[in-house]
């Protein structure tokens, strides 16, 4: 076989896989369209959301179905979130504004029981609100980290095995998943999470009580500026 | 020339032009990597931000510089979300809990001056707060409706164009854009998008005041099944 031949070959086969490729993604996008044309995860919940039973995020692999008289098996809003939460497999880091609601507060505790390292950050002042999680969650060890500024610490995100962004208006309480209008948005789009996951890491550092004790380098440096005048 | 050929010809010109192709996207996504290779618009901003002259915003074609003491030409997290808010060229739906801000006012008043259709909807109890924006908005003739439940219409987002979703922790109020820690993500990507302006839709709908004074079909039904009893 000569090289002339050799290269047309060559050229044809080059064409006819281009295609096959091609038209193999046109399918599976006809067949599969959420799960292959989209990207990345992204999703949006609204709430309020109707009250189901949460058991069976906790214990799915419990034999004996939950006795509670919530309606079973339904996939809410809430459980959706719940959902996304318990799926953290390797970090959990939350800003959140107040967080008083007993089934997210059982999600993070659990977690922390599977070992999976969780940073909390969260607002001084709303620590103090009445049904505060944030107590029992520091008694089980995890680290809780307090903005104690003037304002407020508003942020409602976590950031899950630093993939996945939870974001919105929902401040994580009772009132706002069963009675406010309030927005959720999931997605492991990298160009949303990866701002987010600085802007904690910023805010943590900031937050650090040890760093608070010790004066600032510009602290430092004024102080050397007046001694020297 | 024989079919053969021509068939030989054809396919090599197909590999040609495919390369040629993939090489040019590859060069593109090199040259420009945020506007080509990144899809719908995507952004992030964080609050507080550093106070700044937004003056350029509202009058961009004025031959008179701003007289005023603020920094110019600074491009701060509230300079691009007022930038967002004024590139609505056919629509603006606004759903927000809290509106104080005098510049986002300015900026809503001047869409509705070009005659871009604006809908608004808030929280009732939020109207009556102090420096409250949707006074002044509605005297303007803007079209506001009011979420007047038990609880709170806590939404913080916007949809510029019925394309572009503005969402996040921050209320349209001063101190969340100067004081607060909050976020906003804006973004064109249509599976984050269309919940949002599908779920406006519903709202505002919900709280025409016009279907608020008429029994809903439920009741109708109900007061016919209590008049057969």
């Amino acid at each position: 076989m000569s090289v002339v031949q050799m290269v047309k070959i060559v050229g044809l086969g080059a064409v006819a896989l281009t295609l096959s490729v091609k038209w193999l993604g046109w399918l599976l996008c006809r067949l599969w369209p959420r799960k292959i044309s989209r990207g990345p995860l992204k999703e949006v919940f609204f709430f309020p959301t109707e009250v189901a039973c949460t058991e069976r995020l906790f214990t799915p692999d419990s034999p004996f179905p939950c006795p509670c008289p919530l309606p079973h098996n339904v996939n809410t809003s809430f459980t959706r979130l719940l959902g996304h939460i318990l799926s953290a497999s390797s970090s959990l880091d939350l800003c959140v504004f107040a967080f008083t609601n007993l089934d997210l507060s059982r999600a993070v505790l659990a977690l922390h029981t599977r070992g999976i390292p969780i940073r909390i950050l969260t607002d001084m002042d709303y620590t103090l609100i009445t049904g505060s999680q944030i107590g029992a969650i520091r008694r089980a060890g995890i680290c809780v980290r307090c903005d104690s500024g003037a304002v407020h610490m508003h942020h409602k995100f976590a950031v899950v095995d630093s993939r996945r962004l939870i974001t919105g208006s929902l401040n994580w309480t009772l009132t706002a998943i069963q009675s406010n209008k309030e927005n959720i948005l999931v997605t492991e789009e990298p160009d949303l999470v990866l701002p987010f996951i600085t802007e904690f890491q910023r805010l943590w550092d900031v937050n650090d009580p040890a760093r608070r004790n010790l004066p600032s380098i510009a602290e430092k440096a004024a102080s050397l500026v007046l001694y020297r005048d």
